[in-house]
């Protein structure tokens, strides 16, 4: 039998693969496919598949039958188009080795670049480029890049500098220039032998000569960097699955530092910011490409739109020809993917070469932009252009922006790499950015540049500022797809690691002191300045539009208040899924009232105290009703467990048994006495309720009676009352008959009738398994996703910080399932109700309203397993709108 | 149409019903039809059946139509019988209105005698009877009883005596005699005038003169008593569906009270409290049956041979035709049933009359005796035996005795009404003995006699000692259905309610003081005694193997220690199903050594507090598995929250601190920072394990350390490791690649083979629910079934104690889910998890080790569900021997 097919080639105008194989073939290697067979000048090469990294890692690192042939097979094709030879120390052949996964995964894994060449090849390449310092500065980056990258030669402490960066500064203070590009050839030259020394000394392997174990060294450790910790820990957060794999893409190289007329660069077709439609990149002359990603020197612009933002000539200037044909070529990539396109290219001696092309990163402001301007264009249509913004991301949009009227102290001024405001203390490390942010510290994290090994900070800080880098860097990338406020480039700032400071002019930043940062106009100013909540633009209100066609999952909101409420309507809310009552009873002014009702020694005070709260738990549910007009509003009666609301400081104590009229040793008896092992498993919910009957009764009649009076006002009424916390039927039924009695005495006294429902929260377990007795009694289900994954794990929210962050690291959990749906064990428990309560009660309505009803996945699992509506917090309520519509549009 | 037939008539001989029909007519209707039927002379009458009951609670308190017909009808048929006519004035039909539900429910319902008696019908009464005191006594008593149970003139304050026995006591008084048998017809005229201006004036109604008012006044009575709350907590008590309704039976009188050739009794066919084979009962003279019952008088015996026990006169004596009657009766009663009845009996005028026959209640030791002798005798086969045996009361014979060789002070001594022995404070009313035992006080309630308003007392309470009342007297009965010790008629005993004491000679003893008493002797002793374990009958063990031989679950034990394992072994477990290694670490002379590990700061010194544990927990291993010898033992990895073993006194964490040579301050710190909201949640079992991996592999090297040891000593050691609070399946996989490599390096090292298996506890919702996939890792689960019921029903134990209680009394929970398995819930989730289990590993051993693993229903629940064993504490493995035969017989 033969072999399977490992190895697809493309090159010469040919590919054998295409863009629909990117689960095979990776991103990378599909664009480069597709785009070879555009016509579209990509250097020839080849993709190992992803099909092999898997079985590279089941066997331990052994590579399947077949492989090795499919690669030098490929490799003497790459060889015949190009015209030269792997190895040939006349006219070498030099490739590029990349990963390429199903999804960017931008800086996670490792590229080893100028491979082939060695101490014979390296001659071939001066004599043939006549540039014998190019030929040693490409030699002298790739024993570095192989030594880093393949033979694992790293610093070998945290404050160590890179040690072949070191050898470099060495050799510029023995020559005494200040630039690299002032090495000369025969500097290189020794440079290069004492790279190879380092390795060999520091090693004790010899850096291999063979251009044949180059490359099979450079396949490996692209595979083995699939499961680096940083390539790990960016799956986490961007929920990638470990199991996909990464490709490996071997291709010609091209050089984009030949001098003057050679250069590399990145552009997009739409702006990624602002989704404006402009071409849009950046470019640096006489430069290898990861010198653009790494953004260590400050690129020059496109073009001559692009250079109001800089002083630096641009590509359209420097080589109109060259730009042109990129312009053609751009247009033909977004017409071919109906998507904005990150493309990458290399100007070698005049001729453009495109390296890469894949959809491009952007904000979500962009995304919107660009999704309704491509169904304007007839590009794409409503439904595309919804699937095509991320609806987790639109939270960047609903996030308070820096005041524009705010008065500030603008110390300095970057590139606006990622909007939003932030505000927070200076930090300097990644390190210390996650430990003062697992203090509940809001953090800036400050860099010269950030690297792949700060992803962790980054996630942690609030902000990120850059003193280096340009919009493509690796800060900027990172930071827009973690949809957090971020500036780069901000030259003026001076940073001393040392010192743990930074300065601007005559200004010093210590470590600690508190600066906002602005992501959509680049400034950092001094200080905490005030921010406002986003004016949310046309475009936003026709996606939600077009999103509101085609969901069928209603979006209700959690709110507490009037202001809750009218802010949820403001975002599209149809309902309140939940609002708590306890949260009123918090107020400064009740507490007091509050505690003498829990604090009494018998029916008679308890009740005295329910009086006092009472009127004004109806006011706050008659300025809900009118808010809420003719929308329905779930209220759940008292939830938390008493004690919750009790003074813990004797002062407390002593007050209110002065108060109360009873020895302060009584009252401290009576509060110790309410403390409880497990609160959560504890005396809360319907439990309170059924055992202080008094205090479910003055909530419903606190409901009922503001039903009838905004009733009254003309206003109409939808009041469904929710009891918490139910596990057995019978709880339900004894609560709901003192409603349902409750109600009718209420309605009788003032004449009216009020459209009321009586439902129960499934939050336990034992209330999902038999969700078929309990939808006898509730008129809906309202799934309290927060407790019911507490008590489907078994794991307190509380106290889950302790090992949760170890459980996501070691991949023991994809990810926090207080924040993403675990669907497998809560949302089967969930199914389990929806299937049994629908069966009792055919018509009952059912939602959530946990934290969840606001993350995209939870939302499109909630449709997909049929619920009426999900509830969520006031701002997430576009996200539910969104992730709700895609859930439609995906079901086809 | 035909209405339903509601009355079912029985009497001449004949009857419409028999005993099949128990869930129609009740226990009691359904024997007297039975009885008829048999020639047996029992009293005409009529049953109105359980659906009436049902039905008259379902409409609101209205009886079906037809039903006062059907009624009407049957009494005539009864008239015809005894040739006498309801409400006739010149010969009078008196009747019995009496409860009767499907299991009897002794003391719980409403009965009313003497029925059809008004001032005309009196007098014919006493005619007939030529007997003018009988018939004013008869009537004296009809007044009162239909006064309290059917108008419900009851005492109006707690300390207010029963305000008829205060008229009684006040004639008594006023004619200066001292008891009720002194009174004169006369006075009883007096008295029932009395009675009715008593009535007249606390209620405002007239007493009913129309004696078919006064019939269905007191058939609602009936029906209404159902739901007392006493009624109710007694089925609460033994699982008794509170939807089966009473049936009630009206049946003509007859009179033990027309002199000296009258009597009443009760009587067993063997003897209820050892099972002996010998006619066992009690009469009174000139009495009706509820003298009897409530043991007011002392009663008499009923053969010679029992008169060994009683000074008094017995009815083969004094009756010796009746007697014989009785004996014929008896034996025919007996051969009929094939089981032990309980049989009450009224001789008028020395014509004997069965008013009721049914199963008699019985200790667990005569259980077993009468069971074993039957079978013996060719009555009942093995399996029915076994039936005949409560699994849940076995418990009773696995209880301490007192020790026979310790000295004691006998202070009295009265009747052994139900076996053991039993320490405790004494009380004196039924609130203080559930108060004090709510305290976690023993307590032993000392009564002059008890009634159905003490039951929660008797609950609560350790033993029951009375001063009056006779084997079957209230106390008794009720006793022995809870298998609580009992000494009753201790006639010695003086009891003050007031000053809270009683007095025997010159002994006084307070509330508050301790005693002993003993159930078996009928000893009341001062002071503590010690208690010893009780030595198996070899009736016990032939129940024993014959349970054995019918089940099909296997049956194991929970023990922490090699002595636990003996016992275990000695009640006949065939494993250990639990293991609790962290009972090992609170030892006190290990305890420091564990705060030490915990406290660590860093690994290395975690693992030096963990060397110091190693060898002892080896050792306690090795011991385990040389008393198991060949039996498998599940030993559970480490399981409780760390902070559980740390100190909590400033005391005992300064001398740790000095210990570990750090500072007071730091590890206070360190021990607040361990403190956990949730702990039931939080950081424990194997999120200890996988956070923390030095400790799990510390266990799993001493486990396997000890069985090669133990292996190499020639004994046969099949561990099962077992990982606790898996969640989420990865959990399991990390940490069984540790166990699996852990072992087969101590395994190298020993050059051992040992056959240990790794599986999990199924503890978690999540766990139940994706237990397809984690049964692809585990080679067994064993759900804990305690913490299985704190996370479906989202209760802690440790707080359930506040309002549990109440939702039982309430009706919300049948029982305590801690104690009886909630199979709709709990149980639901572990069938979901079996199923899932075996489907991806068919051959997976299934087991469950919480408490529920020696509890009847529960036991038999994972029987259906098709568990391979259940695991219990070692005193309780008799117990689940029995309930896994009961359930294999059942099965059929």
């Amino acid at each position: 039998m033969a072999n399977k097919k490992y190895v697809y080639f493309f090159g010469g105008g040919k590919a054998e693969g295409n863009a629909s194989m990117r689960d095979l073939l990776g991103g990378k290697g599909a664009g480069l496919a597709e785009m070879t067979n555009l016509g579209i000048p990509v250097p020839p090469g080849f993709t190992i598949t992803t099909e092999v990294c898997r079985l590279y890692y089941e066997r331990g690192g052994q590579y399947p039958e077949g492989l090795k042939e499919q690669v030098e097979e490929a490799l003497k094709r790459v060889e015949r188009i190009v015209g030269k030879g792997f190895g040939d120390r006349h006219n070498p052949l030099l490739v590029s080795v990349r990963s390429g996964a199903k999804v960017s995964m931008p800086g996670m894994m490792d590229t080893v670049l100028n491979l082939g060449l060695n101490d014979e090849t390296v001659k071939g390449l001066a004599e043939r480029s006549k540039n014998e310092r190019f030929a040693y500065d490409s030699y002298r980056r790739f024993v570095q890049m192989y030594g880093d990258v393949v033979l694992g030669l790293k610093p070998e402490r945290e404050d160590e500098e890179d040690p072949f960066e070191a050898l470099i500064e060495a050799k510029k203070r023995q020559k005494g220039v200040k630039l690299d590009t002032e090495l000369t050839a025969e500097d290189l030259k020794e440079l290069v032998v004492e790279f190879k020394g380092l390795i060999k000394k520091r090693l004790d392997v010899p850096f291999p000569e063979d251009p044949m174990e180059q490359l099979w060294g450079a396949i490996g450790a692209v595979f083995r960097s699939w499961n680096n910790p940083r390539a790990i820990t960016y799956r986490r957060l961007h929920n990638i699955p470990h199991t996909w794999g990464t490709a490996v893409n071997v291709q010609a190289m091209v050089f984009g530092n030949m001098g003057e007329t050679s250069g590399t660069g990145v552009a997009f077709t739409r702006d990624p910011s602002t989704g404006e439609k402009r071409f849009y990149g950046e470019f640096l002359l006489n430069a290898q490409g990861e010198d653009v990603v790494a953004g260590i020197r400050t690129p020059q612009p496109l073009n001559k739109e692009q250079k109001m933002e800089s002083n630096l000539p641009s590509l359209e200037e420097l080589m109109p020809d060259v730009y042109r044909e990129l312009v053609e070529i751009y247009q033909k990539l977004e017409r071919h993917y109906k998507d904005m396109q990150d493309i990458e290219f290399t100007i070698e001696n005049g001729k453009l070469w495109i390296l890469q092309t894949r959809t491009g990163k952007r904000t979500i402001k962009a995304a919107i932009k660009i999704a309704i301007d491509m169904v304007r264009e007839g590009l794409i249509d409503e439904k595309t252009a919804i699937l095509r913004v991320d609806p987790n991301q639109l939270d960047q949009l609903l996030h308070p922006n820096i005041d524009p009227l705010a008065k500030k102290h603008v110390i300095a001024k970057g590139l606006p790499a990622s909007p939003g405001a932030a505000v927070g203390e200076v930090v300097f490390t990644a390190n210390d950015a996650e430990k003062e942010a697992a203090l509940g510290k809001s953090v800036i994290l400050v860099r010269v540049e950030t690297s792949p090994e700060d992803i962790h900070g980054m996630h942690a800080a609030k902000g990120i500022l850059t003193a280096r880098g340009g919009m493509t860097s690796h800060a900027a990338v990172v930071a827009r797809g973690m949809g957090k406020c971020c500036v780069v480039g901000c030259g003026d700032i001076k940073i001393d690691y040392e010192s743990q400071t930074f300065k601007v002019g005559d200004v010093t930043v210590k470590r600690g002191d508190i600066i906002t940062l602005d992501g959509s106009t680049g400034e950092v100013i001094l200080g905490e300045v005030p921010t406002i909540s986003p004016e949310l633009s046309g475009d936003f209100a026709l996606l939600m539009e077009w999103a509101d066609k085609y969901r069928r999952l209603q979006v209700r909101a959690n709110a507490d208040t009037p202001e809750d409420a009218r802010t949820a309507l403001k975002f599209g809310a149809e309902g309140i899924g939940l609002c708590r009552t306890e949260h009123m009873f918090f107020e400064e002014k009740r507490i007091k009232a509050v505690r003498e009702m829990i604090l009494a020694t018998n029916e008679e005070e308890r009740k005295r105290g329910l009086e006092k709260i009472e009127p004004m738990q109806k006011e706050d549910f008659k300025d809900i009703f009118r808010a809420m007009e003719g929308h329905p509003v779930t209220i759940r009666l008292l939830d938390p467990p008493l004690h919750e609301f009790l003074p813990h400081k004797d002062s407390e104590i002593e007050e209110i048994a002065k108060d109360m009229g009873i020895p302060f040793e009584t009252l401290k008896i009576k509060v110790e006495s309410l403390r409880e092992f497990n609160p959560m498993l504890g005396h809360r919910g319907c439990r309170l309720g059924i055992t202080y009957p008094e205090v479910y009764q003055m909530q419903v009649r606190a409901i009922m009676e503001a039903a009838c009076e905004v009733t009254k006002e003309g206003i109409r009424v939808l009041p469904e009352i929710m009891v918490p916390l139910v596990g057995e039927v019978r709880e339900l039924s004894f609560l709901k008959k003192m409603i349902v009695d409750t109600s009718k005495k209420v309605m009788e006294s003032y004449g009216v009738t009020v459209d009321y429902k009586v439902g129960t929260m499934i939050e336990l377990p034992r209330a999902a398994i038999t969700a078929g007795k309990i939808a006898a009694e509730a008129e809906f289900f309202s799934f309290g996703t927060n407790d019911l994954t507490q008590t489907v794990f078994g794991l307190s929210r509380d106290d889950a910080g302790f090992f949760l962050p170890y459980y996501i690291e070691k991949g023991i959990l994809d990810s926090d399932p207080f924040v993403v749906l675990d669907q497998e064990g809560v949302g089967e428990v969930i199914r389990i109700a929806v299937e049994k309560g629908r069966k009792t009660r055919p018509d009952i309505k059912l939602g959530i309203c946990g934290e969840h009803g606001g993350e995209q996945s939870s939302v499109e699992f909630c449709h997909r397993i049929g619920l009426d509506y999900v509830s969520c917090s006031p701002y997430r309520v576009p996200i539910a709108r969104l992730s709700a519509a895609h859930a439609a549009i995906k079901e086809g």
